[in-house]
């Protein structure tokens, strides 16, 4: 049975109670959940004793004219599903809870947030690096899970796990995809019909790219950068607001895509809705 | 024994083996220990199960031109005092092992840090709150012990502390003092015998307004600060860097100093020397 929890205290109690013998997992999530988030709980629960989801949309990350007001919130929902998923306890804490006189402590995460999504988000991943080192501070965990759909999250979130010595393990998890390769998001919620048709060019324009960097067809990331783009400029409905190929997990431009660890990011509109997605092109994966 | 532990990892795998029964206490310090960092262990040692005195001149927290370099170093002299006052361990990192490849993430404690040192040693408190975060996550001590001689850092981590939610209890401690009510200091060291004498204005003038304000002679910041000036200023030798009252620990402007806690905090440079000093003025004070 999962129980939901609102207050920090009452957090903290009853982790104190379950004791530090218990290996505990952490999902940090801003609910809505779907598959993507459910495949982290599922994976949490095979490998923890325990399991915390914490649902807490951040008002921290959002930036001014973005859609904190509009995001999806359905916590009743959001809980039956993370009980099915294996989690022990939904911790939600309303944003006086968090942030009970404003907060005038934040992480910053310097070098690596300057780009993709931290470059046309200002403020965005400090918002992120906050809120996660309290929901580390308040959970204790020893393991905690992100989706790679957030790639550059996840980069930002392991450099300050290192720089600060969190005791905590990141453990990246591969994102899941709808049928036609759209990567799961909670603003997929937000498209229309026929914008939902059109975002499957995303992922075909990623997947398209990534064989013709296996292929050896793609040298440079100027190469890649505009094959993606190519791509993705048949649908005149779909404005890019980035493509950028950088080494992974450092961020840092590259001269060459071959033989070495790189992502491939998209950010784009369709419409009012903002949908990213990117490939981690592996090292070895160039043949 | 006193064990030295120069590693994180080995630090961390001491501190596990030892389990969660048992209550932790970290002392902070830069090394160089004098009677205020020995009072800091001693309080530990009586309130927690086990001790670990850090000791490590943060180099994050110097500015261009202080005085990082020579800051006193005596590693063995620490150790053997640190044992004496009852410290378990002293987790003693060099640069290398705290910083292995720079830093990227800062931790940053707005409003609060802008005034006295923070004015003056821009970065400085960045530096604090980013080193104390990561003594936290590597000791994760129950309770850490801070002098109230640096009452704006004292004020800088528990305002960190509440945002980011650490599981740490921070324990203000008195400032202790040499018998001519210089407050204890390793830069202290530093004074020539002509300078150490002078020095003791600096308590001197404090002393003064703080029975100024509890006769009820002193009624607003700028009266107080007119007294402690004019008394240090019959020392020319003695450069005032600021002289300020403010609200404690809020360290923000007030109209009055009755009936609120405040603090009168001075800093100031004799020769090459920058020495601070601070009363807290607390509400009942005043009479």
């Amino acid at each position: 049975m999962t129980t939901t929890v609102n207050q920090i205290a009452t957090m903290r109690r009853i982790l104190q109670k379950e004791g530090r013998q218990k290996s505990l997992g952490l999902v940090p999530t801003m609910g809505s959940l779907h598959e993507g988030h459910l495949s982290l709980i599922e994976q949490a629960a095979q490998e923890c004793d325990r399991v915390v989801v914490s649902v807490f949309v951040n008002p921290l990350q959002f930036g001014p004219g973005e859609d904190l007001d509009r995001y999806p919130r359905d916590l009743e929902r959001d809980v039956r599903l993370a009980e099915e998923a294996g989690a022990d306890w939904v911790f939600a804490p309303r944003v006086e809870e968090m942030y009970p006189s404003g907060i005038r402590t934040t992480v910053q995460v310097s070098r690596l947030t300057e780009r993709l999504c931290g470059a046309h988000r200002p403020g965005h991943f400090d918002g992120v690096a906050t809120v996660v080192s309290k929901l580390f501070h308040i959970i204790q965990p020893d393991k905690a899970y992100f989706g790679l759909k957030d790639a550059q999250q996840v980069a930002v979130i392991r450099q300050m796990v290192d720089d600060l010595n969190f005791p905590v393990q990141v453990i990246p998890c591969p994102t899941v995809r709808e049928e036609d390769g759209l990567a799961m998001s909670s603003r997929n919620l937000y498209l229309s019909p026929k914008e939902r048709k059109l975002a499957a060019v995303i992922p075909q324009a990623l997947d398209d790219a990534t064989r013709e960097r296996e292929a050896g067809r793609l040298k440079t990331p100027q190469e890649a950068i505009k094959r993606i783009r190519d791509h993705m400029e048949t649908i005149p409905e779909l404005v890019i607001e980035y493509v950028d190929v950088l080494s992974y997990p450092e961020l840092e431009p590259v001269p060459s895509i071959e033989n070495r660890s790189v992502i491939a990011a998209v950010a784009v509109r369709l419409g009012h809705t903002r949908l990213i997605d990117n490939r981690i092109w592996s090292k070895e994966g160039r043949r």
